[in-house]
């Protein structure tokens, strides 16, 4: 079976935070999971993890979805391939693609058209390259007449006839796992910098008679490698800016792409229009027809079809067709709020469901609740689900109507078409078709004004 | 007298949306009201629109303003003109201006200039072109030795000499309307395609002896066509910093644009600052020394001197000056705010009047209501304008001071200086000078919190 | 002593505001300050600022800080050093730095370098240059043989040799004072304009057999001066990114940097992450570990460590380490937010103290108080700390739970792990443990919704 060794061992200096660099993300994803989705999307998901630095932030991340293997002291490359050698042997038998876990645009196409040419030209390792303008500092491919490949030289060996070659090592490989584990076998650390040298691998093949040959990609991104936090926030935009294409050809509108972050797995469908300052993230779905900004977060949540967000922030919820949601709202985790539903200004909403053609437009709580269609929740109308011990669940009937400022002390439940009295706090369960009211008699106390203005002057 | 014909037949395929291409919005405009307001500007105004693809949705946008006909079948440019012979009929002593609906940036000063020269030069037909250092797929201009047209020759048609011209046509023109409904007679669809050719009547023209004649325009833009999404924003763009240097030279101030979308229509006094994110729609006018955004939205809205407007939404209301909004504001239709007000967070107003000098701090909602000037509105007030059934005025005098957490139950009147005890529910009107107090007794339940904790132990 | 003389005399008719140049902001900072903070930071405090156009904004602006002195007629750069000589001859022994208030990018190194260049060589004056690769309109440098300056030729006095050069005039000089003194005596305005222009001061100084000479400032951006909006935005751009690349060199995290404004005054922590439509001014620090954004301002406050800011505003604040804040919350002036507290959703606080540990969840108003540890405040709680003549504190001892919707009208005070029933309006303080409530009886008025239809129906 084919199979993949991500290393991911590197620290990354120069972004100073203590985290593994291939940890570090990439609109909203760690390049780790960039590098890992494009093994998996080309079919291969027997990986494993090589860590280093902060190993355990791996093993976290991954949570033991994938193999992974220490290298617990920095001694190159074909060292960190080394501490693979046991998920190698588990199964020789197929191929191996080596890849750089902080090099976040490796592609599916470019994996398996690489894999295809390696099996087709019988190769012990092809290494995958791509052809800069400026190719200095990078490891140049040298290629026999055959145009199988002779050696990879690095800037500082290469001769000037071999400085001019334009064809560089991307540091992806694809090996034939039994090679692999044979050359990594024979791999010395003679060199200045005394470490094992991955490239190294192929020239032991090539002496050993096994062919080496190359896969020059078509995506000229696959070497790019994040070492700081401008090249990261460069890596942002790029991906930032692809996603974006995307939609547009798939008939979303944007008239300005400032402030919008849309993570890669977002589905949007057409003719939606998003504004600036947009943030989708994660499991989201966004249906056809909507409007969705500015300004309005949403993180694994769907969205029906001609819904509109303004201004509000959505997590972890289910929001149906043709409902209209904003300015300033804040829909907390595990809510449905059902089509042609209203939800306005200064709301709160957490672990509820709101039924069809329910209102709740202003400046409301409504948590741990369940209500239902055609209900209207008057301004002020807070559940108050939580006593200092325990939360609490309200329910409210059908075609309710909630006067402004009502208190429902949960748990409670409230029938259908049940009013309640503005200023009320709800204490008990109401019944279908009743009135609920508290409140005490309202008294007027003339010239009040005139006495207390009096007493302010005479102070 | 002189008359526009605008092509919106397209469909834009590529846009993924099932409407007419003029229809799509540059900066909140159709890009046919672009077209439309070039015409008007000119003093055209005599316009008729042909429509094809969802035709009743460009009736349904014009409302009637503009005569429209139909182009049932897609038979080429010169097919959709004569959909429109009727309209040139009805008078043709003048000229006629043929345009793209789906090329927003023709301007005022192109169309004047153009029928100038036409009519200076009496030309049957007068092109408007553009020059191009890369003409590569447009018809190119061939001009004779005294300057007039000979020819306009497609990319596919042209010989090197030919390809070599820079000047090329925009697919604008001025016709003299009886010589285009003349030529439009004798087109045919010898051709290829099968369809008929507007630019064929040139050379009718030229070929009876006609003069046919070429307006180089200045603006390079007057060609730009969008047909798809990314053409679309870049259009968006365009138009968007063409607004933002008009405005600075105007002496509006912006730290950084981003996020910032202005629309043609909205005017800005000097000396104001716009902040990132602010979205300006409509007939909206922004007066001098005001303050707005970040994460502003106005449409269709008058705002005073001085005013400041932080993280706030207006519609369709007139702010005067000197107020301060925000942040977490939303003033929705019909409102009046009253100058030197204070409209501070989480706040609603709508469809009221606010008085000179009131103040409505916190958390409040204020709907269909008269507040009069030097109120001050309790943190938490709630206008209890809707009874489930008909909604109501609540009146507010002067210098009144509304009591935190105050239900006022509309309809209901409150006189001058009056006051309002925190947490009273306002059933009918309060005179002059009077407070109004519903409150029952405050009682102390000692020990409370201890009994409370050892029963939840003794759970 | 040395010492400084800024030029800030000038109006900027382009800039379309009633206002002095310098006064306009750069990254929220006057222009003018950006040279006076380069003067601090390179050791020079004895400043003197000419003042002209609307002088008195400048010294509204400085409060008295730095000597100010007027030109009361715009007669040249010479003119306008010259109002200052009372200013240099208080301490004519150390050497003075001119500059212009409208430049803002000078910088430390280069004010530091260019004095000691001229020490060391002994000049009377030497003037701070910078090398164009498009010299065109600025005064050349034209060096002897041995380095020193001969003259300074404007554009259009110069020959085509001198048209050559690519070494020009800054607009800064350092002067020995006494020098300056002199040279000031000598000028005179025989030239097409009638001015005195501050460079012929080099031309006398050579004349008489003093040194002039230049230092070359490897910044290119010392010559750069705003004249309009379009070049103040390209300043406050240029500035901002400047800040950014400080910021991630530091290991501060970016996705996106629309709309993100930070001035240069703002401190941010390692491994903070700063989302976009950002605002962070004046004296503010962030901790390390935290997450600020999308959409926040902070002004003058400390963020601490593990801190989330989430759509929210903060001023002239406290806010201590793993906090939660957000969505739509605005932290007023004189808050101190405890660490691992919660303020939640649409929520004000207002010089006010909040506990460790303590929750504000949603739609509260906390003003004039002080909040113990552990603390809940229910929903809808509103601190009446306004009477409508004076404001008053509430205090809210530890493991208090203030139901929803609770009026306490200040000054009261709650004790230790004190209840309040929702809906209570607190009139008077409460002792350690016991609860208050202040409830009606909530009556059932069964049938009611059946019988308000009816009565409806009937109408």
């Amino acid at each position: 079976m084919d199979k993949a060794i991500i290393l991911a061992g590197g620290q990354g200096k120069r972004m100073k935070a203590d985290m593994p660099k291939p940890l570090f993300k990439v609109l909203g994803e760690p390049m780790l999971d960039w590098v890992i989705a494009a093994c998996e999307s080309a079919g291969i998901s027997d990986i494993c993890v090589v860590k280093g630095f902060r190993g355990e932030m791996i093993d976290e991340h991954l949570g033991g979805r994938y193999t992974t293997v220490l290298q617990a002291e920095r001694l190159g490359t074909g060292h960190a391939v080394m501490q693979a050698i046991p998920f190698l042997s588990e199964d020789a038998s197929g191929s191996t693609l080596v890849l750089c876990g902080d090099a976040p645009f490796i592609d599916e196409t470019t994996i398996r058209e690489a894999l295809a040419l390696h099996n087709e030209q019988g190769n012990a390792v092809t290494v995958i390259t791509s052809e800069l303008e400026e190719p200095f500092g990078y490891g140049r491919i040298i290629r026999s007449a055959d145009g199988s490949v002779s050696a990879i030289v690095e800037q500082k060996d290469a001769t000037d006839e071999q400085k001019a070659v334009k064809e560089i090592n991307s540091g992806t490989y694809w090996f034939r796992t039994a090679d692999l584990i044979d050359a990594l076998g024979k791999l010395t650390n003679n060199n200045a910098q005394n470490e094992y040298y991955l490239t190294d691998t192929l020239g032991i093949a090539v002496s050993e008679g096994k062919k080496a040959g190359a896969y020059k990609s078509a995506n000229p991104d696959i070497i790019k490698g994040a070492n700081d936090r401008k090249e990261l926030l460069e890596f942002n935009n790029y991906a930032r800016m692809k996603v974006f294409e995307k939609h547009m050809m798939n008939g979303v509108e944007f008239t300005c792409l400032d402030g919008i972050i849309i993570e890669r797995s977002v589905e949007i469908g057409q003719g939606t229009e998003i504004l600036p300052g947009t943030i989708l993230r994660g499991d989201t779905k966004i249906g056809s027809g909507c409007k969705i900004g500015p300004n309005v977060v949403i993180e694994n949540s769907t969205i029906g079809d001609g819904t509109v967000v303004n201004t509000a922030q959505i997590y972890d919820s289910e929001v149906e067709e043709n409902v209209n949601i904003g300015p300033f709202v804040h829909i907390r985790p595990d809510c449905r709020i059902g089509k042609e539903s209203k939800i306005g200004d200064f709301v709160e909403v957490k672990n509820s469901g709101i039924g069809e053609k329910t209102a709740i437009a202003h400046l409301a709580y409504i948590g741990d609740s369940d209500i239902g269609r055609k209900v209207n929740i008057g301004c002020g109308t807070v559940t108050v689900n939580y006593d200092g011990i325990t939360k609490n669940r309200c329910v409210i009937g059908d075609n309710s109507f909630i006067g402004c400022n009502t208190n429902l002390i949960a748990p409670v439940k409230l029938g259908k078409a049940v009013y309640t009295a503005a200023g009320t706090t709800v204490t008990r369960d109401i019944p279908d078709y009743a009135l609920a009211i508290e409140r005490g008699v309202m008294k007027i106390n003339e010239g009040y004004t005139i006495r207390k203005l009096k007493t302010k002057q005479g102070k």
